[in-house]
């Protein structure tokens, strides 16, 4: 069994540790006899383990019982129309802060449902390269909620601090960078995530959502059942079968977090060390690597750069892989180099990374 | 490791073979160095084990390429809305056969869309115990389509026939008994199933859909982006991240159906045997056990029975249980004893479980 570095975008690497006790417990999960694909979902093993996913992400975020914890389905894609669709409605209006490419999708569903106040980084060619200032947020305090996404995967770029809305709730997408790094919590009235970057397998979303903030959904009975949020928070998300397996992977990933890592305290020491690798590696590359996102916006998630030429990227993504480095190809959309260097990559497998880059450079210099 | 029995209703019992496939390449799935859970899924292995999930569906169902299949998630639950946003619009009416709990589920959710004409077997106290005869059976042409499901989970009952609806596409809820039995696909215009009976795990929706009733679908600006059918069709269910793992495992059990099993004639075959052997231990029990479905609407899948008193019911599980027969408690809404033996469980298993209620009857009797 040879193990590849695994710098694919999402679904991305999961902790060692997380795949063997998967792969241990496959045939006979908990003592059950079964695989925990296999049990039912109102089981009493089910539900505890479930139940165990969701309070180990409130400690990890430190939040209080006053967070709603909810597995979703659908991806982050389809929290882009539920959150407009349980949250903007009558004479209501949102806020979105557009800093990529998964802001503007989300836009793009939110508009259905009401009118919206948009801020945008976008540059006239349509890439994005910054996280606005302050002094560029103005909030409507009528608002219902502002939405801002907190990594840009595509663009590479990231919030280093969190907006200053006013009394408006903040609505936020962290499906990208969320546990890399402690956060305030009380910044925040609603949280989302799809789990295949940091939290474990594709096929569960989490989203956290405040009290307050989850007083003012719309009522259940006028939504389809299962696009409401009502319809999870009132049922523990078991109204209907759950994605169980990417919930069990989710338990452990979030397990490892806390007991092996630490905690976010130890995984944003790890992260920022992998980034500093990284993006010395280009900066000390005398323009033979150039990262196109201004510095104090530098994703510690993606690491995304631009070589001289489409063919020298394709050249660096086959020679990546020859080395055993994989999923390094930029996305579609863009071009380019990027490096997903989510919380389940080591600081050694930067430390490699950054080596192939100095001897490639050599190479094609 | 011990493995127990199980007659799970859902979640359920996966083939062992696909269970220590998966296990056995966890860390490294087809010589990619990663897990199936790592891989992007618009990497060329990802997408060549998607497709393949796709084919050995039509190759399964004897369906050609006029058949769209298409993956989602959020389960069949979420089919029941799906359906009447995407076909249930503008002056267009529905037909709805109600024959158990989860069609009435899917009315609940369809009536917000459109007017239903609603055929039932409904008893007067709520329970169901048959499906209706083809003489019942009045559908206007004038109906978009018509709802039916193939199989009652709950109150353990089954078409053993598909109704005459004239020229009216036909909608089946097959969750619960897809491919335990061969099917004339040309009878269908549309065919859904959760995967987590007899497909797979939960996480991914199957949905099938005949090019000609496809066309009928809502156009997709009208829709939330991933509430369209359209959506999925048109970018091979790969808009966004699908529950990788969850194909990956419907997959494997695809392909144990067609090439360990031999396909659905023999399916039948077993599924019938563990279906006479068991009701045969209901109807020699000499009422100790009493089976509430009509005998020649018998589901092949859910094998409800009841015994004297709930206190009785309670001492059946908690033996079975210590006997290694696990998942034979009733749904919550019914009580009684439900043994569900989807693909995955053996004739042998069957035959353990006959053996089992004779002894506990000659104790209790």
């Amino acid at each position: 069994m040879k193990r590849v570095i695994n710098f694919n975008a999402g679904p991305a690497a999961i902790p060692m540790e997380v795949l063997q006790r998967a792969q241990e417990e496959m045939l006979d999960w908990n003592g059950t006899g079964m695989s925990v694909m296999e049990v039912s979902h109102r089981s009493k093993e089910y539900e505890a383990m479930h139940n165990e996913a969701q309070d180990l992400f409130r400690t990890l975020a430190g939040m209080g019982p006053e967070w709603k914890i909810l597995f979703l389905t659908g991806g982050a894609s389809s929290q882009f129309f539920m959150i407009p669709m349980n949250y903007l409605f009558g004479e209501r209006k949102a806020t979105y802060l557009v800093t990529g490419h998964w802001s503007k999708a989300a836009i793009k569903e939110a508009k259905r449902f009401g009118p919206l106040d948009v801020i945008t980084t976008e540059n006239p060619d349509g890439t994005f390269t910054r996280i606005p200032k302050q002094g560029e947020i103005k909030i409507d305090p009528a608002s219902t909620y502002v939405h801002i996404t907190s990594n840009n995967t595509i663009f590479g770029s990231q919030w280093h601090y969190w907006p200053d809305v006013g009394k408006v709730p903040l609505v936020c997408d962290m499906s990208s960078d969320i546990f890399s790094r402690p956060f305030p919590a009380d910044k925040f009235s609603f949280i989302y995530a799809g789990a295949q970057k940091n939290l474990g397998p594709s096929g569960v979303t989490v989203v956290a959502i405040r009290e307050d903030f989850y007083n003012l959904a719309q009522e259940q009975a006028k939504l389809s059942t299962m696009l409401s949020y009502r319809t999870y928070a009132e049922n523990n998300s078991l109204y209907n079968t759950p994605p169980c397996f990417s919930i069990y992977i989710l338990n452990l990933t979030l397990k490892w977090l806390l007991n092996t890592i630490g905690g976010l305290d130890n995984m944003v020491k790890i992260n920022s060390e992998k980034a500093r690798i990284l993006y010395s590696a280009i900066d000390a590359s005398d323009g033979f690597y150039r990262g196109p996102v201004e510095k104090d916006s530098r994703s510690q998630m993606n690491v995304v750069f631009r070589l001289k030429t489409p063919e020298m990227e394709e050249t660096f993504v086959k020679e990546a892989k020859a080395a055993g480095i994989v999923g390094v190809k930029g996305h579609r959309s863009t071009g380019g180099i990027r490096f997903s260097i989510y919380n389940a990559n080591l600081v050694e497998s930067a430390k490699t990374a950054a080596g192939f880059m100095e001897e490639f450079s050599r190479k094609y210099r």
